[in-house]
């Protein structure tokens, strides 16, 4: 069978067990959560051994240390795995619940009840631990799943989506629910997304070429998770102590992440008395800084930024660093160079803040905190798929009713329309 | 200039627009919905004249009289459009609700509040009376709005935007808010959806082909109006007066919306008692019936339906009949003729409804009433501007709700992320 015709079975075997996964009941999707918590304990050795070929054949072909971290499995990651899955069985089920109930003037009741989406695509790049996490979440809102997941990974994947098969089975639901496309290539990605029949949602993980790809092939509605160019402006109204202390937590508590702050936007009229403090503090935890010609009049050792340092995400620890004239100058730059993500504002002014937090088009905008609060755990959702930077169905941090759709059911008693 | 450049501005304008817009207060909102009701009621004379061109035109282009007389506006009609205006002013307004609200247990305070998509694109068929309606309830929605309507209304559109941008100017809004992408031809369409930075959501409204080139071409979320095959299911254990007054009113109270019946499936146990009498009343009102072999055994002078038949919008005095075994094969046949819109069942046996309410994978699930019901109005929204067939960010009756996102608004006293 060539590849073409083995996603289109896998797809169209997903689309047919979805139905009976819309109807399970709580107790049959969190005996199946805690049974492959179990069973991926158990098989820790394989997955392990398995990982180990990805991560040898990663470390052959030159991938950087960073990235063959986030490729490897332990143990302590497998448990991790686990726990994971026993905090998700122990969530509310999303599905059934009436969101919105109305009698009408002429005796009809409607309900718009929450429903699963259907089949939902996940489209990702190297990580392993995905896998299992964002295939869970799908399963638990009454979804069945088409995981892509990077080629780095490719065993360590095949091995965990066949861990989870078999736990679906022996839970007595079809394994058809999750399905893993790992042959293809790219060509498999674009063939993917144009089966609009069957498949409900795709939610693409990754970088730019990723998402470029995704959003020009699709035909399938897409609700991105795309990187985070996070922000934080200190206003001339800040807490000064505050200030270093929120910006130095956005910066360096984990710069690898989408809710890191990339770039520092400071009030003109504050910059000379707080940018050497922030400077001095950057300094002391290594991260480089690349500042516009009026930060750069104040710190003058800072880098240079271009303009290409205007809304890019590093992942690392650099930071853009720009003085403005005002809020509006401010929202105005995040407007023009953010990703709708995550941005601060820090400020004892509630005006100014208010202002900030209107005008500021992202999923997230924050007043006196750290944009790293942006993640479904501490949102307090108990789990989270990803970070949606767009504006329709979800956005912000995406958790299990963010996996579902809803219904009108209407009741009568034989009512017709006039 | 070129139409393509005249398209970007456009768009590039609405979005600039789109910020203003969506820090309107509610007042603000309804003053330019009750000023533009006056003002199209003083211009009805210049509306008519215009309209009347594009009416003479499609006569000679020989356009069927049904097309005619969707694209016509009369006095009485510009009437309507300008009530349902003042209706829409009524209306409570979405924008800055609090949708959920929650302390964490460090003291974030997160907020997640309605706010405008942005900038909405609606491409719609002919009909001139969308063009007001629509951009109505985007603005009220606090959203931007660029309007692609049919070419054969193109008279009509023109005059009724240059109102609605004055009336915009004189309520000191800009006219930006509103705009009618009148050149290109079908390039335009492609072009248009190709600028996902500048505009959020594209809804389309029309037949297959437009629909098909939307979500083929799109690099825009799109929401789609597609069309409705409703089906009418009358069990075995139906109310046999109720059955036959439910579909009759399905079918025949205005068959050229999308929420008619087009296909009745009848249970095989009842179906020699129920479609006698079923089709005596359909030939009195002059429906004409296609049945399966099955059907046409009970009434022999059906005319034979052919597979085309299953899933097809008539739109007319037509209907497919089929004789099933079980309520579970009419949710096959709906789940694979259907278009996730409105389905009913007719039945007295409470768990066969609650079978086919769930199963059955459409917006609406009606027992025991008339598919007839999917409609804004009907539900009680005060609007519609449009019935979406698809499951990610809205499902059946859009208004103005529907026209919103959200975003979390979080407030700290300098929490930092541990």
């Amino acid at each position: 069978m060539n590849w073409k015709e083995s996603v289109k079975q896998d797809v169209k075997r997903a689309k047919a067990a979805s139905f009976s996964f819309s109807q399970l009941t709580r107790d049959q999707k969190d005996q199946f959560l805690q049974r492959l918590a179990v069973d991926l304990e158990k098989n820790t050795g394989i997955i392990v051994k398995e990982n180990g070929k990805d991560v040898a054949k990663a470390k052959a072909s030159g991938l950087s240390s960073a990235l063959i971290d986030r490729l490897m499995l332990t143990d302590e990651r497998i448990q991790k795995m686990a726990e994971s899955l026993r905090n998700i069985s122990l969530l509310a089920d999303p599905v059934g619940e009436v969101i919105w109930e109305k009698t009408r003037p002429n005796g009809l009741v409607i309900q718009k009840v929450r429903v699963p989406i259907g089949v939902i695509s996940i489209i990702y790049e190297a990580r392993p631990d995905v896998t299992v996490e964002a295939a869970c979440l799908c399963i638990k809102s009454g979804n069945c799943v088409i995981l892509r997941g990077g080629k780095e990974a490719r065993r360590s994947n095949l091995v965990l989506v066949s861990i989870m098969k078999e736990s679906l089975a022996h839970s007595g639901m079809s394994p058809d629910g999750v399905a893993f496309i790992a042959s293809g290539g790219r060509q498999a990605v674009k063939y993917l997304l144009k089966l609009r029949d069957d498949i409900d949602l795709v939610i693409p993980r990754g970088g730019y070429s990723l998402i470029d790809t995704v959003v020009k092939t699709s035909e399938i509605p897409v609700i991105k998770h795309y990187k985070g160019v996070c922000h934080t402006f200190v206003d001339r109204d800040a807490d000064d102590e505050m200030a270093l202390k929120v910006c130095l937590n956005a910066k360096v508590q984990r710069p690898a992440t989408c809710n890191a702050m990339e770039t520092l936007l400071v009030h003109a009229q504050i910059a000379s008395s707080f940018l050497p403090k922030m400077a001095e503090l950057f300094a002391k935890h290594n991260v480089e800084m690349r500042g516009c010609p009026r930060a750069r009049t104040i710190v003058p050792d800072m880098k240079e930024a271009a303009e290409h340092d205007w809304g890019y995400e590093y992942l690392d620890l650099i930071i853009a660093i720009r003085v403005v004239d005002s809020v509006d100058d401010a929202i105005a730059h995040i407007n023009q160079y953010g990703t709708k993500h995550s941005d601060a504002i820090i400020t004892e002014n509630r005006a100014t803040a208010e202002r900030f937090l209107r005008y500021v088009d992202s999923a997230c905008v924050y007043h006196n905190t750290s944009t790293r609060f942006t993640d479904g755990g501490q949102f307090g959702f108990g789990a989270e798929i990803g970070i949606s930077t767009d504006k329709i169905h979800a956005r912000g941090p995406m958790a299990l009713e963010e996996l579902t759709s809803y219904k009108y059911i209407i009741h009568g008693n034989g009512q017709l329309r006039q």
